[in-house]
This record gives structure tokens, sequence and C-alpha cells, in this order.
């Protein structure tokens, strides 16, 4: 595969859009708010993908990738999205179709549409952490936690498009209100969110006064404060990493049972925390994971592609679609 | 594919060898007990396939399938076996192939060693409930939980072949010890020997009448007395069956959420308690699943091929292995 496409990142608050070629390198960005109706939406993501090409000057290739947040079926169509409640049944590829075939003559090639993290998870397969490896899990921890499955090879898809709901995993059915509607996933305990509330439970506790001193109150405390503390080699920070990373490493054993895979790829804000936040949890993993002694170790590793992944993914997807 | 193999089905206690052809019909059966060292467990294997052939005169093919209740990596060496703890690092491949070529004139044919529960799926897949489906789930509720995944038409084996291992997915990390080390692992609360305990609990507490005639004592009360009473009509036998349903559906639904099935397949002795176990799990199953609103149904079925499962499809295994 060769040339250049568009991927775009449809986030909840905003729309990220790339030119990228085929080696992965991005070429030009764009960046816009996300409009709450459908309509609009679509009007402003080929807005964008027809300012890439402008800019270009035709250079870039006519493929565009789209990553959703939600649940899209193999038609295009985004089913169900949490996070953009105005827009379900909208049939993201057709209207995008319609819309870029006025922008550019001779058409304007594939138009491909994914879930967000299953985008990110091919950034991760194709061009990142996780490169050449057959049988991988890609795990961002963000705002919740989403996932992609690679298995022999390829993304794993399921029957409709939906596989790689990892987050809603439940972990502990007593446990805390999850926002879709459940309770004890394990996005609530280990999703970048959720270590920011382990963090304020920590600074109310007078466990973090290095991470507490960097937010100003223990209400402002988030995520980043705790990476930024045990970067500087705070105790306290790398404490709140060990509880952390056992939440972690529960769920992805529990993947790794069901999977099989020989590399375990982590992205989101979080892992720029590097070894200190990696190290906890490889040592949860290997105590929980069916049979660790006996099987190859997994390798537990940060992702590569940061948070341009899921529109570099849709844009590499975009491209082997032709 | 055509012609026939034998299939073996090595559990905890028994060995059950099947002669069957490509139409997954079972054409001689033999049993042996487990013995519990390694050689002696390669002796008696060979030992049923050796009279298997004999007893068809030569009309039996020479292919060999056996499932192993453990890890087995991709060159047939058992890796990590609970309930074989004599035999691990066991080359079942090697071991076996060294004793039938001996026993039959121009060798053996393909001798493949795979885990049972993926052997049990295998026979679901290929002859059974999820016949012809893409994307599939095969579940047996047994002692423990076993499992098998067919993605994209063909089992999920993962980096080293161990995928499906779903019994250990931990669901409540503060629940009840299990056999594994852990906690709170799916089969401690929706395994056959799960659904046994719940019903102890309602009989000595007063809820389980017919149940507990059945099994004449609170102690002696097995999954199986339900089933039997739920299926006379005993309103309390299909209430235990409310709450085991709820079990086995959230740990169903956690299955569907990764990787998104069109077919469950359901075996292992409870499930000749049909609907009235079936139905529970179904409601609990679109209570949590996400997006259960926006999705097409999985459809959760019972499994067809009985405890022959597993060594029908380790004969279908080595069939379509040459």
């Amino acid at each position: 595969v060769t040339g250049s496409a568009v991927g775009v990142d449809v986030g909840g608050t905003k729309v990220l859009a790339l030119a990228v070629d085929s080696g992965a390198t991005v070429l030009a960005e764009r960046r816009v708010e996300t409009p709450a109706d459908g309509e609009e939406l679509l009007e402003a993501v080929a807005g964008v993908v027809v300012e890439l090409w402008e800019a270009a000057s035709g250079s870039a290739g006519g493929a565009v990738g789209v990553g959703m947040p939600g649940l899209v079926d193999p038609t295009g169509v985004l089913r169900f999205a949490p996070n953009l409640p105005g827009v379900v049944g909208l049939d993201v590829v057709g209207g995008l179709q319609r819309r870029l075939a006025a922008a550019r003559p001779g058409g304007s090639g594939a138009v491909v549409v994914d879930n967000d993290a299953t985008c990110a998870g091919a950034a991760e397969h194709l061009a990142g952490a996780a490169r050449g490896v057959s049988d991988a899990i890609l795990v961002t921890l963000g705002t919740g936690i989403g996932g992609a499955i690679v298995s022999g090879g390829s993304l794993l898809r399921g029957a409709n498009h939906f596989a790689g709901e990892i987050g809603h995993m439940v972990i502990d059915p007593s446990g805390p209100a999850c926002a879709c509607g459940g309770r004890g996933c394990w996005e609530v305990f280990a999703s970048g969110s959720a270590l920011g509330r382990l963090a304020r439970e920590a600074a109310e506790a007078g466990r973090a006064e290095d991470v507490l001193a960097r937010a100003g109150s223990a209400a402002a405390v988030r995520g980043e404060h705790v990476v930024e503390s045990a970067l500087a080699g705070d105790e306290q920070a790398a404490s709140i990493f060990e509880l952390f990373g056992y939440w972690v490493a529960l769920g992805l054993s529990n993947l790794a049972n069901l999977l099989d895979p020989a590399v375990v790829v982590l992205g989101g804000g979080v892992v720029r925390a590097g070894d200190v936040l990696l190290e906890p949890i490889r040592r949860a993993f290997n105590a929980t994971v069916e049979g660790a002694a006996h099987r190859p170790e997994v390798r537990i590793v940060a992702a590569e592609r940061g948070a341009d992944a899921g529109a570099i993914g849709a844009a590499l997807l975009a491209l082997s679609a032709g």
C-alpha cells in the first residue's frame, strides 16, 4: 500500500483530521470542535477533509478513514455512541461520500468508518508498538478504556464489527456505577479518569502531598498530576500507581486468558509515566494470569503513536481499503 | 475432508476415545481411567486408539486427535494442567507418534493435540449448534468453565494456542477463592459446580424443597437435581436458575462486548434444562450487554454434541489436519 490518505478521529469534544502517508508520517493536520447534531458533524468532518485536500494541492490521496466513538456497523452506520447522544443511527459513510464526491472531481476514493479504538489499535498494529505481532491487545486508558484485538495477524471484528469493547467488562458487579448504566466495569477502576479518582482519595487522606501541591487542591487532582509526580520520583505517587496498576492488570489478565496475546500495548496519557507505571502492571499481571510460570511472558509495552493514533489508524485503514 | 479419525478426550478421571467419520458420526468408542503418570497416560491413550483401529479392521482412518485439560502449545506439549498435576511438560504429540507408529504399518497419520474445550468448541462449530457461524463463543459449564472462540470462521488460537481460558476471567476480585489460586473467577459463580453450591444454599435456607427431596439431603444436592426439578416445573428450582442465569449472563456479556459473536453455544450437563435455564440467561444478558437495543440479538443456544463433543472435535481437527 502506498500513497496518502486523510484520517479523522471524532471525539466527544473535538475532531482531529490528519493527512497521513503510507509510512504513517503525518503530513498536515486540522482540528475543529465536535458539533452535537449528526448532519452538522458530517459537514464538519467533510470540511476538514476538503481543507486538507486543498492544502496538499492535490497530493493528498482521496481515501478517507474516520474513527467514531461508538459501535459502527460494517456498512458504516454509527449504531450507538454514549458520548454523542445526538447521532445514533447516523450513516457516516453514506453522508461523507455524498459530501466529498462533490468536492473532488473524479470521486473521493474509499471512505471507511470504524470504531475509534479499533483505529488506534490499527495504528499501533500497522505502524507502532505491535508492528509485526500476530496476536496483540491494544488498550487505551483515557476517559474510559478503549480496545482493539489483533488475532492471527488481523483486527478481530466480530459479527457486527462491534468487537473490542473492553472497557465495559464487568470486574466487580457490586462496584461503583459506570456511565454505561452498569456497575463495576473495568474502566471505572482502570481508566485515566479512575487514576484521577484514586489520586483524589489519596490526596484527601494525606497520602499524596506532592501530587496535591501540583494540583493546588484535592478536588483539582487529575491523573496527569500523578504522572508528573511519579516521573519526579515521588514515592506516594508510585504507591498510587501500585494500586492503579493492580486494577489495570486485573483486566489485562482476563483478556490474556481469553486471547493469549504475545504483546499488550497500553496507550493514553498515563503511559507517559513509563516504567514507574508499567512495572507495577507487569508484576500484578504475572501474579494473576493463568499458568504464568508455564507460558512465554506477555510483553506489556507503551503505545508509540500517542494521541494521534486514532486518526493515523483511520488513515491507514482507508489506505489498505484502497 | 472425508474418511474417519480417532478422537480422544482426556479428562481428570477418565479417557474417552471415539472413532468418528467426517460427518461427525460416532462409529465406535472406548473408555479407560486416566493414569496419574504422564508416560502411563500416553500408553493408555495409545492403547485405546489401537483398540479402535483393530475393532474397525483397518477401516478407521489413521489420523488421531487428542483433547487435553490444560494449556497445550503449538508443538503438542502440555504446558499446564491443574487437574493432571503429574504431567506438566509432557510431549503428547511426540509420545503418541512413537507409540502409534509401531502399531500401524505405514505410520499413524496426523496426530494433533489441543485443549479439550477447544476441541469441544470445534465439534459445535464444525458439526453442532454453531455450524456455519463465523463468529461464535462456545462455553461448557462443567466442573469449571471451558471455552473456545470462533472468529472470522476459524478457532481463535492466540500466540501460544492458549486462548479461550474463559473460566478464570475474574468477575469479583473479592469473591470466593478459586481452585486456580485466584478469587472470584467466573467459574466460581457460573460453572455446573457453582449451580450445585447455589442449590445447596437454597436447600439449607428452605427455598428448594423439591430439589432437596430429590437429593435426600442438603449436602447431597447437585446441579443435576436442580435440572430435574426445573424440568418437572418446580418454581423454586426456576428461582435458582434465575440467580445462576444472572452469573452466567454476566460473563457472557463480558465476552460479547469483547468478541461480538452472532451465537453463544452453552454446553455441559446443566443445559439439559433447556429454556427454563436459557431464558433467564437471555434476559440477564440483554440487560447487561453494551448497546443491546442497538445491535442484532446474540443467539444463546444449547450445545448439540453433548458429552462426546471433546472427542468428536478432536477427531474432526485431526481429520482437517490430514
